[in-house]
This record gives structure tokens, sequence and C-alpha cells, in this order.
């Protein structure tokens, strides 16, 4: 079974978030666990930690371990023994004190986090662009449209703005996102790696060694049933779509043949018409967009976890909060490049705005361009406030 | 068309979030938005806020100007309008510079604003609930379940810690939403307030004047369609009812008479077996929780709003967020009642961990006992931190 | 507690689909039972089925009996016993061998089957209107859009025929539609009624004779925690809604003021702009069409049942359920409202053909004429097949 | 980019539904309609259709397409061209009168219908087992439950039987599931095959053909936006996962060691926990189950598409169907695998009944002995209907 992506338009950008990319960070967790007990331990177990090797797994031997285990991680913890006794080494520390779920959970949140910061990466991007379009026309008025219907003067300037807002927002969900690190043992309560250590600390000196080498989050406790880390950051993600969603509905309408208002370079092909240029960028965010709620709800539903780790909801948590930041991070880029693509055009807007009749002559057009100014002004201190660069002491 | 209740045991605590709570939001923000005016314009509107009564507002109008207009306020600014009119005061000034969403989205953020605080106190009770089982039963030793089978032991403590750390990522939820005022005019540039004021800072001092007046937050701009504000109300409330959804599904199964592990004090009855005790608030909790992913599914869909106010996306919006912050309501009241009739019965998890056999041998018990106080400890200090009163200057 | 309708534009036409709705089809279901019992019993019922009387019933104490009880039935029960005592008359017979959950599954059943029943008398109305455009304009050439982009002509029989196409599969998918009854007892064995009747058979007859009293389907057996006939009701719900939220989507669209190639006629006001005339009732099906996917996924995730009755997923999905097959019955009235103000611009749409350039000049005219006549005739065929009326034989 | 599987239990019978295999039917479609162009023209183009080789398509290429273009086909035409001049073949015929859509939903629905005729023989599998345990157990006396609470007493073969009743429904949504053929061309009249073949009904023989050899049903009209069709086909598969859902559920708490009415044999390892057998079978339908209602509100969402090709909704639907009918096949497999595996323990079920007290001493066991006999006999009838061999006539 692969899925390579012929069918996703909206998650075409899967760098970092494929299987491999999570299995990387499957092995990155086994490693970092195994450092944090050399530490513990006052062992020497970085040889062990250098001798995993995640490009030598077995990726159809773990899928079936999928199939028949439920999870990828009871294959995976003997495959990686074998690799160290290949190489001679004790693998007598791997794993120790751990269980599945602190892998899966540890895991998909690096794999989350690197995702969401790139996704911010192109988000500043994103908004550089749309803040440069918003001050060089906020005095390019047009018509603005409520209820699908011709209402009363505003400018481009203000609708990129707007748009720029939508950036703002996603970029602060993303920086006040929180990747912590899971660790809690069979049933979470960390006792095995109490005991490995030979002290009452012993859980709690492990999650925050992990989380200090992982660059997660120490959240103090193990959250194995309590899913609101998970959920929280399905919920970051979802933000990021839903803003991008929007400026890409607003650029598929406004840069119809009809409107005009938004031109964009470039375009995607057509098998029947030659002629065409697609706005595909703006697809594939709306494709991300109409899917992206879904996959919110699946985590939400699996945040009513049951047990001390559920039969089943855990399970389908894992796919769907993969997704859902794989979602943020392609559309993040395609919104990159379809603002890169966007330009205003000022006179189709005039035209339009001329057409409009009354609704368009409202309000006059010296306190709108005031306005104008004003709402741009304060979109672009936004956007400089919250793009400004977060210092590591502020990110896990 | 009247729905009072009779299908809604996961929203049955409306309090606060019904039609006519939020009606009388929003002659509330028309209040307040008179008021702000009289501020600005040096007038006196202190009469007219006065003489608007919501009780007197007819509803039969009202929900024939929704099928109408698509939006109540058409309707509702002349119904306010002739009561100025009828008490023999000048209503000029009555909804100057708004919007229909300017009052419906403010309105909407103070039943929400109102309804999670509620939620917040109800939390906070049963979260001192939890915390006190959690103390009592830090050596109550029980078997942990994974995957629906026995996994090794862990505590009572342990287990209400898990619920209280629930409910302490549910306070810090609501602590950490932003409630903003909204006040944008016909297409969100505030011109008509500029004009009204006479200067080009009218729109920013009425939205300034408004948030202050109803303790929303000013949020510095108009969100009519960068609707991250109301995805992220709608992402709280989800947030709790998910927190609250696992307790209740907890608490669910070890009630069971098999199991036994939870006892709960009263219950429900039934049309066909009077012997029956059934656990309805942990019913009412479920049902909501089953429904409030959904509904946060709408709330972000709908966030992909198009123009300067879209044609339909909106207008589901409201609904779904109040009843979102209904269920977050409701499911509070619910749960600190479903704690307060929850005790432990520590002598039958001893039974069932003694039955439980191999897996029930481990840990060691010296050592599940430390970590059992370590957890709930753990718990005890960060539900303390959260949910320490937050003064006024933290919320808006 | 009390909605009315303030935040609905969705659901605005709640007739039959309200709570005092479903309370009287409970009644009825009550009723049905009585006399059903009586031709078992070979005793005279009638005049109990004629005392009780659903308008007397206090809405207060029902309201306290769900968050009480979880579910209405329990107190409703009681109150029309007292209503039969009264009387005068022996309630013995009265909810004999049904548990709750037949009379609220039967009722909404009740409820479901006269919504959709009148969502096909407007669909058939619906239909009739686009069927006499697409047959007016089979000639009237227009521009076909495809990804936001002209793609080549089309005309714009085929759009209204594609309409016609949506009419036609909504009402198919409720000529599809089975309402079953639902008579199980107290855990669904039926073994009440057995025991009451005296013979083996007793719960079979009386399932029997209630469907044919309330006029739904003998499913053959009891459906408490085998969800399909409620999941399937709640599809035929959601497919109605989407084949009309297409076609409002593209009124919406096609109706702007740029595009022009549908007229409205109307159109809902706004508090800000009075020159608008909005497109209320296109709006309304787009609410509609938002929220409607999400309430399919609470009936799809309530459908989970468990045990012989769900501790909280049946619970969450009547309001689900009865919201979804409101939004059918709600959007159709919209729809044929909508399609009544509906005509097409054929002058506006050759202008835009004749802009859209390249795009514009393929197909040759004649076979595009040829095409449009097969397409448009192929649509009022299957609509004629489709809404041919459908006799009481083929109708539970 | 690569996902095989990592992550996946609730999908993990991926045969048949990979990326492979939609592309394999993508050019089965186009292998379909060379030959259909060779009927309709006389010519002989057997020998282009047998030089199209899917094993032998570039994906990383393909990939970029999607990515580029938005949809595979824009690059699959060319490089299936190159295939055919590389033979030494015309490539004239190749994709004639088809637009992107038509290969991408017609292929679509060649997987779909695989998949769910393959779920099919999995549900039939299931169901015989099912019968055995029901027509076993009859007299097997159980305590029923209701709200997580004993209710009174049922039996195991009733319990079996409501298993049961859930397969046959699965069964029966198959079997009145369509799979349509997609052909319209650019934008859905249908006029390319009409000038290709010289005559008006050039598109109605086209799709009738293609729909022959495929296999498909011939809709009588291209559905590019009405998208119903592709609805009911989630529906159906929705139906499916949540039928086996149940029973899953079911299986997952009446395993549990303090139940034990049911036995299943075998089960997944854990990574902490060796002496763990865990209900694998029942946690990957559960992952599915928690995930599909999602999916489908995708799909149902997407339905409302615009214009004559939605830019973004039908691109969303593509993954969202797809993996759909995944979980409906594997959850299918799963369940199969589920109920050989099911043994139920008529001992145990005793004791727990013995132990309910006055709850479990109702009904008389004669009378329910009789109801139980009548129940499972009629769901063994309804599945002996139900999954009776459909003839080829009745199957598209």
């Amino acid at each position: 079974m692969t899925d390579w992506g012929l069918l996703d338009p909206g998650g075409a950008d899967a760098n970092g978030t494929d299987d491999d990319a999570v299995l990387a960070a499957m092995v990155d967790v086994e490693r970092a666990l195994l450092q944090t007990w050399g530490d513990l331990l006052d062992e020497f177990l970085d040889a062990q930690a250098d001798a995993l090797d995640e490009a030598a797994l077995d990726r159809d031997d773990l899928r079936e371990g999928v199939a028949r285990d439920g999870v990828p991680v009871v294959r995976l913890v003997p495959a990686l023994r074998a690799q160290l006794e290949a190489a001679g080494l004790s693998a007598e520390r791997l794993h120790l004190g751990a269980t599945s779920q602190d892998v899966v959970d540890s895991a998909l949140m690096l794999v989350a986090r690197d995702a969401l910061l790139g996704a911010r990466t192109a988000l500043v991007g994103a908004g550089r662009g749309l803040g440069a379009l918003a001050d060089e026309h906020r005095s390019g008025f047009r018509i603005g449209r409520s209820l699908a219907r011709h209402g009363e003067a505003s400018t481009l300037g203000v609708l990129a703005a707007g748009w720029l807002d939508g950036v703002s927002s996603a970029i602060a969900a993303i920086d006040e996102a929180t990747f912590p690190v899971q660790f809690g043992g069979a049933v979470g309560t960390g006792t095995a790696a109490d005991a490995a250590a030979g002290r009452t600390t012993g859980a709690d000196e492990v999650r925050a060694g992990l989380a200090r080498r992982l660059g997660l989050a120490d959240p103090g406790r193990a959250w194995h049933t309590e899913r609101a880390p998970a959920l929280a950051v399905a919920m970051t993600s979802a933000t990021v779509v839903a803003a991008l969603g929007r400026i890409a509905g607003d650029v598929t309408f406004l840069s119809r043949e009809e409107i005009g208002e938004v031109r964009l370079a470039g375009g995607g092909g057509s098998s029947a018409m030659p002629h065409k240029q697609n706005p595909v960028d703006a697809v594939r965010i709306t494709a991300a967009a109409v899917e992206a709620p879904a996959l919110l709800q699946v985590v939400a539903s699996a945040a009513v976890a049951g047990d001390e780790r559920p039969a089943g909801r855990w399970h389908a948590e894992w796919s769907a909060l993969r997704r859902l930041v794989r979602l943020a991070a392609s559309a993040s880029a395609s919104a990159e490049q379809l603002v890169e693509a966007t330009s205003f055009d000022a006179d189709r807007a005039a035209v339009i705005l001329a057409e409009a009749g009354p609704a368009g002559e409202r309000p006059d057009r010296d306190v709108l361009a005031a306005a104008s100014a004003r709402i741009v002004d304060g979109a672009l201190a936004r956007f400089a406030r919250t793009s400004a660069p977060t210092g590591p002491e502020t990110r896990p």
C-alpha cells in the first residue's frame, strides 16, 4: 500500500509529514530516550543512539505490525534492538520505561512542530507580500461586497489588509502553540522509569530530558488520555488553513474574468482546454480548507479518550492530526506562491466601482481614503508585531 | 417555531444562551452603542439607552425578519426605533455607523463570554471535587486499562488526577479566550462612524468605547470576514466539552455494575425499568461530546468567509457557535453535578486488581505509591495555578 | 429555555419539526399504541386514545424531565396517565410493552416522514420551475466555467437542466427513504408485549399494528442500536440539502452584478445599506448546506451505538436528526421560492460569451444546440419519471 | 512523499484502493475510451489500448502534475501519448472528447465498486459467523444493558442477531449502490464527442460504451457538478463502517476481563506489556468508525459544487471518497477476522445475569426464550435474503 500523492492537491507539499518523516521522528524519540538514560544512569549510550538507522528499517514489516498490533512501535522496537545487536551493542536501555504511546505521540509532536514552523516561515513570506499589496493600494478604490451584492466602496488596500489580518492570526496561532513531549510508560504513571532510575523522580527526569533533547515542551505530566495538547495542535493547524482558505476563495473569485480586480500570474493546465490558466494555488488551498474542518472533528472526537489508553480513538487521531499539519504546511506554501502571483488591477476595480451606481457612491472618498490608510497601517503594524522573530526562549 | 428543550439533554442548561438571551445581548449592544455615541458626540443619550426594552419586542416579527432578510437586525432596528419614538425620544443616533454584523457578532461574543465564564465557575467546582478525590485516593490501587485490557496497576488517585488535568486544561482554554467586540459598518471600513464623528478616528473610538462598555476586548480592527476570533471561541468551547466528555465516559464505564470502581449517587429514571438509576449527568455530557466536534466543524467551515460578508457561511456560524457555548456551559454544569455524585469504591478496585493476575502485579507497590503521590500533587498544583481567580485586568 | 428562530435563517421553516410537533408525534405514538392494544386484546381503548391531549402537557415539566432522566418520556408517561385518570379512564394499557426509545424513535420517524414528504412537494414545485427555465433556454448560449475560469460555451438550458438533475436526485432520495416504526421494549426483545398479549407473536403484532396505524414501515425487528434506519433518513436529508446548496451557490454567483446571467426578483433588506436586495432564499439554503454535513456526521457517529441502548450517543442523535430533516424541509421551501424568483438574462449571457474570446468560440454552435436539446430533454424526462406521484402502495 | 501505512490501522487493508490502484483505474478508463471510440469510429484501436502501461508511468512526474495542475490527468495524458508514440501507434484517439474529470470520477467509481464488492464478500463471511453464533446461543441468557446499566434479561442469540442485522444493513446498502461512469467533456455537454462521432448522439454513445466496457452504470447524463452519485457511494461506505463500528465497540466491551461474555482468540502485542492480547481487529474497526463520519462530511460539503467544475471542492472529494471506501473495505475485512475470533462464554453470561439481581429476573425465561428464537430466526432470514448472490443483471 502506498499513497504517493496522486489524489492529493490539497496536501501536495508533504515534505516532512510523510510516513518516512514520522518514522524518522519515532527513531529520534528512541534515540533521545537512549541519550537521556545515558545521562541519568551515567552510562555512555551515544553509540547506541548513533547506531539506530531509520533508513534501514523494513517498511513492509512495520506496516504489517500496524495491522497485527494496531500500532507500529511493537515491531519497531525489536527491529531497532536487532540493529543494536548487529552492531555489537547492548540493547538493554532501548525503549526503557516507555510505551508505544510515548513514541507515537512525541514523534507526531516533532512532526507537527517542524511542519508548523515551516508553515510560519511561508506565512511570513505571504504576509510580506500582502503587506506590500495593502500598502501600495491603500487608495485603490473598489466596491465592497456583502451577501454577494455590491455594498459600498472600500479599497484594495483594505482587502489586502484583511487577508493580512488572517495571516497574522494564523502566525499568532502557531506562536501560541505548544508541542509537549509524551512520557508515561504503560499506563501513564511512569513507574518503570522510576524503577529503572532508582528514584521517585525518574519519570519526571526522563520526560524533562526527552523534552530538552527533542526541543519539545515538558508538560509536567503524561497526557495519554488527556488529549487537550493534541487537540490544541489540531486547532492551530485548522486555524491556519481556514485563514488561508478565505484568502484563496477571495482570490479565486476576484480573479474571475468578469471581475478581474485580481490578476494571477501563471496557472495550471487543463486536459481538455489548452487555453486555460487555472488558479491552482488557490484550488489547492481551497481543497485543504474543505477537508481540514473534518479532520479537526476527528481529533476532537478522539479527544474523548477512555481508560488509560483508548481502544481505537487514539488510533484514529494519528492520521487526522498528521494530515492537518500537512494541510497547514501545504496550504501555507501554496499561499506564499499565490501571493507572489497576485497583483491588483486598480483600473478594473475603478471601472466596477463606477458601474456599481449608488452602491459605489458611498462613502465620501476622502473619508474612505483616511479609513483605508488607518486600516492598512493597523494591519501592517499587527503583522509586524506578530511576525517578529520569536526568540528561542519562548519556543519549546 | 419553538424548540424548548424536548430533545436536548446535551444542552439542557440553556440559561443565558437561548434566543431571548441573545436578543437581550443584541439590545445591549445597541444600548452601548447609543451611550458610546453620547460620549463621542457629547450628547445625552442615556435616556434612549434606557428606553430600549428587549422584553417588549415582538418575537414573531423578528423571526419573520430572519426568514425575510436572513438576519434579525434588519427588523430589530426599526422596532427599537419605534420604542424610542413612542417614548418621545430621538432615534437619530440608534444603530449609528453600525451594520447587522456588528450587532450579531458582538451579541454572540457577549453570550459566549458569559456562558464560558459560567462554565469556568462550574469547572472550578468540579475540579475541587476531583482534587479531593485524587487527594484521598492516592494510594487506592487499581488496575490501569489500555486498549480495553488490563494493563498494569495504577491508583484511583492517578485516575482522578487525570480527570483533573482535563478540567485544568478546560479552565486554561477559557482563560486564554478573547471575546472581541465587532464594529466595522457596512463593509468593515467604519467610514459611517468616521463621518458621524467628524474625525478619522471615529470608528476606532466607537469600537473602543463599545468594548469598554460591554466588557469585550477591543481587537483593533473589524473581523467581519477574518473569523479567527469566532473560530477561537468555538475551539475553546469544544476543548471544554471534550475534556468533560472523557471524564463522563470513564465514569460511565467505571460505574457499571461489573466494574464498580466508581459509585454514583442518584440517577435518572426509566419508562420501562423502574429499578434503574441511569447515569444521566454523564449521559448528558456524552451527548454533548458527540455533537460538539461537528459544531466546531461548522464554525471552521464558516470561517472560510468571502467578500466583505459572505452569503450564507456567516449565517451558518451563529447557531453553531451559540450551541457550542451552550454545550460547554451545560456540560460544565453537568460535570459539577457528576463529580458531586461520584465516589470511589477502593475495595472493589482492590478486588479487581487482585483478580487481574500478572497484569496487576506490576509495578512494585512502593514505587507506584510514590509515583501516584507525585502525579496527584502535580495535578493539584496545576489546578491551583489554573483555577486561581483571574483579575479583571486580564479579562476583557 | 426557548429557541424561537432568532439565529436560524437556515432552518427558518420549522413548521412540523419544532418541539411541539415532536411532542405531538410522541403522543400520536402512545395513542396508536393504545389502539393497537385495543385490537390485540379486544378491548375498547379509543376513549383513552382520544383523551390524550398533547396541548395540555406541561412543557416546563417535560423539559425538567429531559434534564433529570435524560429522556422526555419518563415524565411524559405519568403526565398522560394523569390525563386518563382525570377523565375517569383506566391507564393500564398506556405505554404497555414499550420503552422510551420506542416512543422517541417512532415519533422522530413520523416527523421526518412528514417533513420530507413536505420537502418533496416543494422540490417538485422547484423542479417544474427549473424544467420550464431549461426548456425555454435550451439555445441560450453562455460560457461554461471550470476552476473559476471560462471553459467553453454551454447553454442556460444545460445550466437549468443540471440544477433539475439535482432536484430529481433529491426527490429520488426521498422516494427511496423508509421510515420504520420502533418497537422493542426495555432491551429490544419485545417480551413485555409478548407477555401482555399472551402469545409469542405479541411484539410482532404490536409493531405491525403500530406501523399500520402510524403509516410507518414495519422493519420486522427492533433497531434500538442498529441505527442504519436513522442514518439512512439523515443521509436522505443531507442529499436534499446538498443538491439545493449547489443550486443556491450557482444562483448566488450568477446573480452578482458583474455576472448577471441570473436575475432574482425581490430580496432581503439590509440594516446599513437600504439600496441592497440580498439573495436571501439562496443565503438561507447556503447556510443550511454549510451546516447539514456536520449534522450528518453526528448521526453517523451516533450510529456506533452500544449495549442495548447507548449512554449518550442515542441522545445526541435526536436533535441532529430532527434538525437535518428541518433543514431539508426548510431548504426545499426556500428553493421553491428561489426558483420562482429566478429568471435568466440571455442577452447578458451572450455578452459574456462574446467577451470570453477563444474560450467562448468552442464548440460549434450547431453541435452545442443539439447537445443542449438532448441534455435538457434528458433532464426533463428524468424529472418527469422521478416526480410522478408515488402511489400509497409504495409508501409506508 | 509516500504514506505507506505507518499511521493507519483503520485503513490497513488498502489493497485495491491505493494510489497505484487508482492510477491503474485511470488508465483502464483511457483504455476503455480508446476501445469505445474504436467501436464508434469503426477503427481498430485495441493495439493502442493494449500499449498503455500504467506500471511504466513515472509517479514522480504525475505527483508534480497534481501540484502544478491540481489534477493528475493533465500530465497523465501526454505520458500515455508518449507510450503510444514510442510503440509507433497513433495517439489521435487518446482521451478523445474527455476531460480530466471524466477520467478521475470514472476511475474512482471503479475503485469504489471493486472495494465495496470486496467488502460485501467479507461482510457475507462475517454474517455467516454471526448467524452461527446467534443460532447456537438463542437460549444463552444474559443481561441486557441500557444507558450503561443492567436493564433486563436478553440472550446471546439476540446480541449476535442484532450484530447480524447491522451486517445485513451494510450488505443491503452495498447492493443498493450504483457506480456510474462519468463522461461529459470540458463543461459537461459532451460536444467534443458529438463532433468527433459526427452525430448528435456521440457523447451518449461513448458514455454508454464506456459504462459497458468498464462495468459501470450509465447514468444517462454527466454529473460533473451534480454530485449525488459520489455522495451516495460515500454514504454507502459510511453505513458499512458504522454498522461494523457498533459490533466492534460491543465486542471490545464484552470481551473486557470484568465482563467476559465474549472471548476473543488471538490479539495484538504491546511494546510495554508483553502479557497483553489486544483486541486489534476491533481497534482497527473502531479507528475507522471514528474517522468515517468526518470523511462523509467532506464529501457532503464537496457536493455543494459550483460552476461547471468547482475550484477546490471537487479536488477535496477525491481523497475523502477514496479513503471512505478503503475504510469500508478494511473494516469489513477486519470484521470477518473479528467474528472468526469471537466466541460467547455462556457460563459467564449466566453468572453476570444471576448477579444482576432484580434487573435480571425479568422477564419470564420461557417468554424470553421464545422471543429470542423469533428474533434470531428473523435476523437469519433477513441475512439469507440480503446476502443471496445478486445476479449480474442487477449489478452494473
